[in-house]
């Protein structure tokens, strides 16, 4: 059983993308990070990102409004950010405060900009299979695990649990393409499927992303399967000083037994995550100039 | 078993659908259909829209182009047909003569007026779940026929067979999505993809549209499935005066004994989208002045 490293592989992928930027001439990219209300994990999040780019040599902005802010002022700040030359990348954080209509925001981010591959027209790129768009950064960054890896995907079954737009519905629809570390017999299962550990059993490569503790148990897995746990939850642990600690959503210790290969929870799949936001940063700066 | 008549159903839609536009007051809703080059099939396709354009009070106008027509100039077209107020829906027929980039073309088409609903913004406002968009004729005619029918979804196993961009992929994101007719497990299977038997006997509820004839054969249908037939082709027929006749995927009078459901062809899935198409023109129109 082979642990997929995560944090090892973003970094280096990050110390590729330092040494690309350091051969840029002229400005640096630049990513606008817009952040509304006061969420405290959001701002551990974005501090990440812009700690980040600083690592690698991106230029970043943060831009941070108060929780009242109107859906009218943010689109007006968006409608900027989208005819700032200076910018090449602009990234909203989520959760956005609920008076706030998320898909309206998202739709107005210029699609070139878009670096979270939100977009509709982003996320249709995604589904036709054009190359043109961004991908979204977590599905990218189990695409370039397996990749790394050098998992075979192409004909195999991959399972996925979870159906949003965030995660489930995007890595569906890059693992089903007719590309490289593509085709992939695809299943999305969720909180309606019924069957789940003979759906669970199906999978050759079994990704996670529903937001339970252990839900995923050695039973749910087929020897020799792959497994990709994107969950992020927070349990209690009083053996902790912060009296929590941070899982994923398969059952790690009783799973791994079982697995070719296997994600950890810290320290998989959420690491990647801002080394591809990085690497889209750079897409959408070389698009411009290069 | 129930036979699925989608003759029958798309006969009561289109009535409708002729009720409601008789009341519409003012101008009636109007499509443009673009066809380059001579493509005989193709041309049997128009000519049947249109034709079913007019039996429903839609004014329908069709702007036929010598194969030779440049990419540019087809550009040109649509630029002119999407800034035209008189117009509501646009439709681009494929194929379009190898040196014109079909992909461009669609992205050419002004998304509110793009009834095939093909355009990478309808696409990805389809995966994302956004209701504004419009939903691609053949996966639309499917999943109307389900619903028609009563045939349950949500939390059964819908197999599709084919991933292609008009059928197989919109399918499929239509089926995932949290909404009514929605909500199914959804597999995806393609020529890439290993035990495909296995696969199909999963399905409650088996789609397939890859251009075989007899692919699927009574060994692959559990019992009680249902199944709709995507496909279209023509095989040698000597005892028809035409030399051909037209089968599905699906081995008709085999498969038929363990069904539940099923479509035949021709008469199924067929004769909905054109109706399909007639819907969304309507809704084109109504979005602009309802």
């Amino acid at each position: 059983m082979i642990y997929i490293d995560g944090k090892k592989v973003a970094s280096e992928i990050q110390q590729e993308l330092k040494k690309s930027i350091s051969t840029l001439k002229g400005r640096k990219p630049c990513l606008v990070v817009v952040m509304v209300g006061n969420h405290p994990p959001s701002q551990i999040y974005v501090n990440r990102k812009i700690q980040a780019c600083a690592e690698v040599g991106i230029l970043s902005v943060q831009k941070h409004f108060p929780e009242n802010l109107t859906e009218v002022a943010l689109l007006k700040v968006i409608e900027l950010l989208n005819s700032d030359e200076s910018v090449d990348s602009i990234l909203v954080q989520l959760p956005l405060p609920p008076h706030i209509n998320v898909g309206k925001i998202m739709q107005k981010i210029a699609p070139e900009k878009d670096v979270d591959g939100f977009h509709p027209l982003n996320v249709g790129k995604l589904l036709a299979g054009e190359s043109d768009g961004f991908l979204p950064c977590t599905p990218l960054a189990v695409k370039t695990l397996l990749q790394y890896y050098n998992i075979e995907v192409s004909g195999r079954h991959a399972v996925i649990f979870g159906r949003s737009n965030i995660v489930g519905k995007p890595i569906a629809a890059m693992l089903l393409q007719s590309m490289p570390g593509g085709n992939a017999t695809v299943t999305v299962a969720h909180r309606l499927s019924t069957n789940v550990k003979a759906l669970a059993l199906l999978a050759d490569i079994l990704i996670v992303a529903i937001g339970q503790p252990k839900f995923i148990t050695e039973d749910m897995v087929k020897e020799g399967a792959v497994v990709i746990d994107v969950g992020i939850n927070k349990i209690e642990d009083r053996s902790s000083a912060k009296g929590y600690k941070i899982v994923g959503d398969v059952d790690f210790e009783n799973v791994k037994k079982k697995c070719s290969f296997i994600t950890p929870v810290p320290g998989g799949v959420g690491p990647m995550t801002i080394a591809m936001l990085l690497k889209n940063t750079l897409q959408s700066y070389e698009r411009k100039f290069l």
